[in-house]
């Protein structure tokens, strides 16, 4: 995810023993090289001005390209000069990213321009792409000579070892494996020296991302030192004021994003929770326990007296015109519940019992304030918007009870699901509380009408938005922008484990 | 220079002896660093989409540029991509590269595009270029930061000690002062692993060119070994008859060009000779000597009974029109009178003779059959043409004597100097005939005409080619494909040092 706030003057707050730990955890990326295979036809042989040739890596992969050209006809009296372009999809080729208008930095754009000035030569490009396709374009070559490409090489990398752990669940649906697989891999892309968002764009930890692929990785690679590297990482840059930021930058160095998304801050709690879980090293509760109290602490300023939040910045989903004020008071029942457990395993007393004072409170506001008797559905904003979102989080928040919350989903579904899902991260919170409530058949149906089609449409790799009605929607002016390997989709490889009767 | 010809299946035969005694010899390149000044006045810091800014060396240098940048706003959250030109002269920034349409290769102009990952960084381009001005343009940020260039440094590079050995000639005319520094300038910036004709564009060791950087050398940098090593160079990768190429390539395999240009080969004689005589290396000479004389046999065939060379493939002058048998008639005898030298000093007594048969058979058919009676002035091929050039290699080739030189100079001078010389080469060549007819006044007003005016418009470098009239000209479709410090524009300093009388 990406998102555009400007503060003048920001400045972290550093815990130099955190981001030692962190860097500690760096991991060792493995390799993998794969041979491109050009898919034109028109071969890749004395190529000359304007000519362009298509290679394909078989599927998607993250990694570094290089190059081997030679030459055709005189001893090359010019550099040749070459257009680069990776894909993570075929369309993209089809799209002109000078036209792109949106408010993403064409920055992102997979394109490289080179000159060439010894042939025969195996250029290395110095970045990391993520792609599956490669098109090499001839801009200048020489009256004396043509270009011939004789190999497109990826050197891929993973914190997993690649392809190798792509084992999918155990299941007789092909459909349900196809699935997982893809999930596995988008997984697999995305781990890399930090769980990354999407490794085309924006390259980077986001909290909310880090929550969900966890939580996958725990059933599938297992590369719990990952977690942990990243735990320490938004303990490490947080705000002033303790605030952990909705991403950490660690390209060169490790700085919090000045965006706050409060539903990521509480999830970190539950990254914390989780990790525990998973792991039971209290070391890392302890050293990581203040943070993630102090995410509490700054949250509950804007909780009224009825134990409502007030509306704080939150993402929840990138749909237009949702009013996020009762699915941002779900997700804090949801992280108070985690904390409360965290305090109980801390043994500190005190902090729990205000933690189930806090509970107790928030759990009124929602049910007397923003739940509405009539409808038999929350309610949200002054507007008193009903949502799917809102549904979504107080189900999973648990404010009431596994009967009553699947009624509630019922209702909302047999109201066309309103203020439409348009990010596979809501898409998955609402399997998710599906599931929960025991909606098996349900959630299965979402997984294939979602996710599936994805992969009817070829996908390697599932995609950071998609509408299946508008398969060209994109939140950023333009699906050339899009990232099509994203983290945030690949939990259907989760939902398949947990609950194996969704197969 | 720069010529179109292919010849299908060429092989060069390589000396391998040769190419390692070449090798031996690379010379270790002085380096210098330059840090660029901003002379937009628009300021470099906080650079946003569309934005750009110009920097200014100083003078014209060969080398590479690294570039550090920072950021101002929130931590970049997206690669910057940026733009980079470099120029010789101011002009080209003027230009779009996008609309060139000549026969040089596109991929000859100077420009980069450039993406940066993470920034802070200073970025250093692999490629090396030949310029004084930079300029870096913004293609993208993103919404929450902006770029600051804060360094344009290039490290220069050249076989001479760089800017430090620009010692101006002895004389009380400052101009003549100005345009001796910019001759040193433009020698000191194409003495780079060999004598390059042009750092920007062709990069290339020729032959035509080298003969006279090799003579302004031994007067100025005294770099004997550099000129050695491109004897061998030569010697060492010929065409399979024993052609010496009209140019080597050095990139990254030894290979002469597939070119072939009979009076560059001939010149090979002439570097050798010029060579001997200022170090009386007999050694070389001795390795050296079947392959100048090879160059005669071969021109041979093509000279009839009359004594007359039959047109072949030859350079002269970019000069549209120009017939060229009269001229490298000159350029033939002018390399036969210095063979016939080597032969003596190699105490070949046979082929001296040989030799001496042969230059009084080139003298005999160019007063006959190539002087015309009744004009006084040497003519060329069947429509009997009157130009400059073949004036010019007369006079240098000595086929009068010294008072009937200056006559026939003069003659020429009075028809308006016909088939206007269009390459500082052949000016040079007209500006020595001059002088070895003691026509110092005339040499003189030559080179202020000339390379002064070049001076006054500006050049740190002389360029490849000029025309007073027409400062737009070009052979190569376009100015853009100029090359704006070339080595065979650099003889005033030659001439300024042999001539004291011209100053």
């Amino acid at each position: 995810m990406a998102l555009i706030s400007i503060i003048e003057n920001f400045e972290p707050r550093n815990n130099a023993e955190f981001l030692s730990t962190a860097q500690e955890l760096l991991p060792q990326l493995y390799h993998k090289k794969i041979n491109a295979v050009a898919i034109d036809g028109k071969g890749t042989t004395g190529l000359k001005v304007g000519d362009y040739v298509r290679f394909d890596l078989g599927s998607h992969y993250v990694g570094h390209l290089s190059i081997r050209v030679s030459s055709k006809g005189s001893h090359p009296d010019a550099p040749a000069f070459i257009k680069i372009r990776m894909a993570e999809i075929l369309k993209e080729f089809e799209e002109n990213v000078d036209e792109y208008n949106g408010w993403i930095s064409p920055g992102w754009f997979q394109q490289e321009w080179i000159h060439i000035d010894q042939i025969p030569q195996t250029i290395t490009l110095p970045r990391r792409y993520a792609m599956r396709y490669v098109q090499i374009e001839i801009l200048a070559t020489s009256a004396k000579y043509s270009l011939n490409i004789d190999e497109v090489l990826c050197d891929a990398e993973s914190a997993v070892q690649i392809d190798d752990k792509l084992i999918p669940v155990q299941t007789e649906d092909t459909e349900m494996k196809k699935i997982d697989v893809v999930g596995l891999r988008t997984l697999q892309n995305c781990m890399q020296e930090v769980f990354e968002d999407g490794p085309k764009r924006d390259r980077r930890l986001w909290l909310g991302d880090l929550r969900l692929q966890a939580k996958v990785n725990y059933l599938t690679f297992h590369n719990t030192d990952l977690v942990k590297r990243c735990l320490y990482l938004f303990a490490g840059s947080t705000f002033l004021d303790g605030r952990v930021g909705a991403a950490v930058f660690t390209d060169n160095r490790v700085e919090v994003d000045d965006t706050y998304l409060g539903d990521y801050a509480l999830f970190f709690i539950s990254v914390l929770y989780d990790y525990y879980k998973e792991t039971k090293d209290k070391t890392t509760l302890k050293d990581l326990y203040k943070t993630a109290w102090k995410q509490v602490e700054l949250v509950m300023q804007f909780v009224d007296e009825r134990g409502v939040v007030r509306d704080t910045d939150c993402f929840i989903d990138w749909c237009d015109g949702l009013d996020k004020q009762a699915a941002f008071q779900g997700v804090l029942i949801y992280c108070i519940r985690q904390m409360t457990e965290l305090a109980e395993i801390m043994n500190d007393i005190k902090q729990e019992y205000c933690l189930k004072e806090i509970l107790n409170r928030l759990l009124k506001g929602a049910r007397n304030c923003l739940y509405d008797e009539s409808t038999g559905l929350f309610v949200s904003g002054p507007e008193h918007q009903i949502s799917t979102a809102s549904q979504v989080w107080m189900v999973l928040a648990g404010v009431f009870d596994r009967d009553k919350n699947r009624t509630i989903l019922k209702r909302i579904r047999e109201k066309g699901l309103p203020y439409k899902m348009v990010t596979p991260y809501m898409v998955h919170h609402y399997t998710e509380a599906l599931c929960v409530c025991g909606e098996y058949e349900e959630a299965g149906n979402v997984i294939r009408d979602y996710w599936g089609t994805m992969v009817l449409l070829g996908a390697d790799t599932f995609w950071e938005c998609f509408n299946p009605d508008e398969p060209d929607e994109s939140p950023y002016g333009g699906t050339m922008a899009n990232s099509y390997c994203h983290a945030w989709s690949c939990t259907p490889s989760m939902l398949l484990r947990i609950y194996p009767l969704l197969q």
